[in-house]
């Protein structure tokens, strides 16, 4: 597995496989990898034949409150982890690799980006789509792999692509958890004990909405407030808890369609995201 | 040479120049194709081994006021050029073929596009921004080509090439004039005979500052003046005269390192635009 760090290295090398044919996949990620990072990349190792794991902390994603300095970097541990699971290269380039002069062009996805994580992180999605399609361009992917933890995100990502007519693919994979049902992120390990035990109360509650629902619940005010009561009850500070449609991210009244359950959570001062999709067909 | 009126097509058509090792020029053009519009195809063919020539009138880069809908279609022409000119391709698709959904994704170039013509033509510069990455995205060009006349066009594709780390290059060629100095314009069969013979004021009044230039005049607002009275002399309605920092755009006082002379006039009903560089090295 090589390890580049230039634009120009990376380019080379994506050059030298699409000639012989190959067919390359990207996995995006800012590092600190966990299991649900892993099922990307084994997935991308099983599609493609060229694995491009992009390691890169992206500055204009963060909000100047956010924890741009504190985010976990685990470099040593990533790349053995990358290894170990056949990709073939890691692109981790410095921040002033990918920012060389000020950024005066932005990708911007309208609509899709003002509700949600969109709403109480301005800003973000705009970071977010902007160096989605940088390494897009540097490594011209067949196929890009994003999880569904970050829903709306792969619902933006995806519109990116079909709006501006990307030559790629995205394949968004599911969720996968701690055996006690919390979401795998680089984030949980801002928790401490305590808070890791209440951090569960997300999936428990995206759990109630999915059984409420099932059991006939079709309103969706009420498993707003149900799940909300459960978050609280664990202390959670909740940023939101919505039931969006899951193409337009627009608020449902009645689950009829096939929904986004989503929330937003405070556990201490960490900012956690869950969601479930509710197909009642 | 092809007609491909579909991105399906397009993608098509490049994959199988690209797999051949070819390299790929784009002519990214609205049609009604003139002199100008020649000498990019010249210099793509001389220069890359497979050329597409896209026609497109782009609906996004119109504000509801402008001339979107008396936009000169010459299609039979504008094919008959190509075809001798000795393009390969060329596309020349439906609106509904390029934004088959409503567009929310938009590639915008900040500051760059707040001045000249971007002051008096809002969105202007995203509708161009947009459709040229959509065009790069579909045509995946190695070079694409576009004229000194747009100049300011010409400084923010560069610039946003750049910043999001698309895989071409730009060549931007000389303006291509009529034998009184006219620029070239697809706007200018919109002129009656007697403004036509007064369009040359553009002309004429950036010869004069190139003039004063060389013979030792350093102030911008003097040459800014005197070029007001030539366009004025032949009632041009002026948008803008300015001179600016040939990267940034901003107005300079002093001329001293290269600069852009930029106008944009109105004779008649018609908006045309010239400008000129001045370097004094």
């Amino acid at each position: 597995m090589k390890i580049i760090t230039t634009i120009a290295e990376a380019r080379d090398c994506v050059r030298a496989s699409r000639r012989d044919g190959k067919r390359i996949g990207l996995v995006p990620t800012m590092g600190a990898l966990h299991a649900g990072h892993g099922a990307l990349i084994e997935r991308a190792v099983a599609e493609c034949d060229f694995v491009v794991v992009s390691l890169f902390v992206n500055p204009t994603q963060f909000a100047p409150t956010e924890d741009l300095a504190r985010y976990p970097r685990t470099f040593e541990q990533d790349k053995a982890y990358c290894e170990k699971l056949g990709a073939d290269v890691i692109f981790a380039p410095a921040a002033g690799e990918m920012y060389p002069q000020e950024q005066i062009t932005w990708v911007t996805v309208e609509k899709l980006t003002d509700k949600l994580c969109g709403a109480s992180r301005p800003g973000h999605f705009r970071g977010v789509t902007t160096v989605c399609a940088k390494l897009f361009n540097i490594t011209t992917p067949d196929v890009a792999y994003f999880g569904q933890k970050d829903a709306q995100q792969a619902v933006v990502i995806r519109r990116m692509i079909a709006d501006l007519n990307l030559p790629l693919e995205i394949r968004v994979c599911p969720i996968v958890r701690e055996p006690d049902g919390l979401a795998m992120s680089s984030r949980n390990r801002y928790l401490s004990p305590d808070e890791r035990q209440r951090a569960v109360c997300l999936h428990h509650a995206l759990e109630h909405s999915r059984q409420r629902a099932a059991e006939g619940c079709r309103d969706a005010a009420t498993l707003i407030s149900e799940m909300q009561a459960i978050i609280e009850n664990a202390r959670g500070r909740i940023d939101y808890i919505n039931i969006v449609d899951t193409e337009t991210l627009e608020s449902i009244a009645r689950i009829g369609q096939p929904c986004l359950v989503a929330l937003a959570v405070h556990i201490g001062s960490t900012r956690l995201i869950d969601n479930c999709i509710l197909d009642l067909k």
